[in-house]
């Protein structure tokens, strides 16, 4: 895992799910909801990502909105700005997008091994 | 095809091949490769995509220097700057590349409706 190729060189798949003018989910708010559900708080969540609460709050009130059923339930108020949690709406969605990253790692991994063998490393 | 639900709601799948600190193909480089390939011409390929020649240029060199051969061949003056070609190397890594997103789109079309069914459209 710790070779030298695996190190400089890598895919990586990203998937955007667009919806009419915005941004569904992709790379960035999967990996907040991922922080809000391990720590509970939107601004802890913002902050690991070096992000502003604002900026973070945003991006969830655009997940909301583009989805059935909102995915981040927020408690104002409180030391630190409230806890936050994953509905269960939420952690469904994000589960069904980590499938998509790990089905296409094994489906792309002999087309990505041939692209790897003619590189430079 | 032409339904409301897919003008809406899209899935794009971005692949990005990194080799050390450079991107050795991603969406653009690939595109570019693709518009060469149909021109002839890095200049029109460049101006397909809206960029500058020299941007495009650019892109090529990174290409040509990441992979252990050369993808574009240019032949320099002439009239629009002389023509260019993808080696049959440059084929090659071109029909991998657009195989990762073809394995990609097969293997995550499930879980690609099950997410979309949850998408307000």
């Amino acid at each position: 895992m710790k070779s030298k190729s695996s190190r400089k060189v890598s895919l990586s798949p990203r998937f955007r799910i667009a919806c009419g003018k915005e941004i569904a989910l992709g790379p960035g708010k999967a990996e907040l909801l991922q922080h809000v559900a391990e720590t509970g708080s939107i601004g802890k969540a913002a902050s690991r990502m070096k992000m502003s609460y604002m900026r973070a709050w945003s991006l969830i009130q655009t997940m909301n909105r583009c989805f059935q059923e909102p995915l981040v339930l927020a408690t104002h108020g409180g030391e630190g700005g409230g806890g936050a949690q994953l509905t269960e709406f939420g952690r469904k969605i994000l589960t069904l997008y980590r499938q998509l990253e790990k089905q296409t790692a094994e489906a792309t991994w002999t087309t990505w091994k041939k692209i790897q063998s003619h590189l430079k490393i």
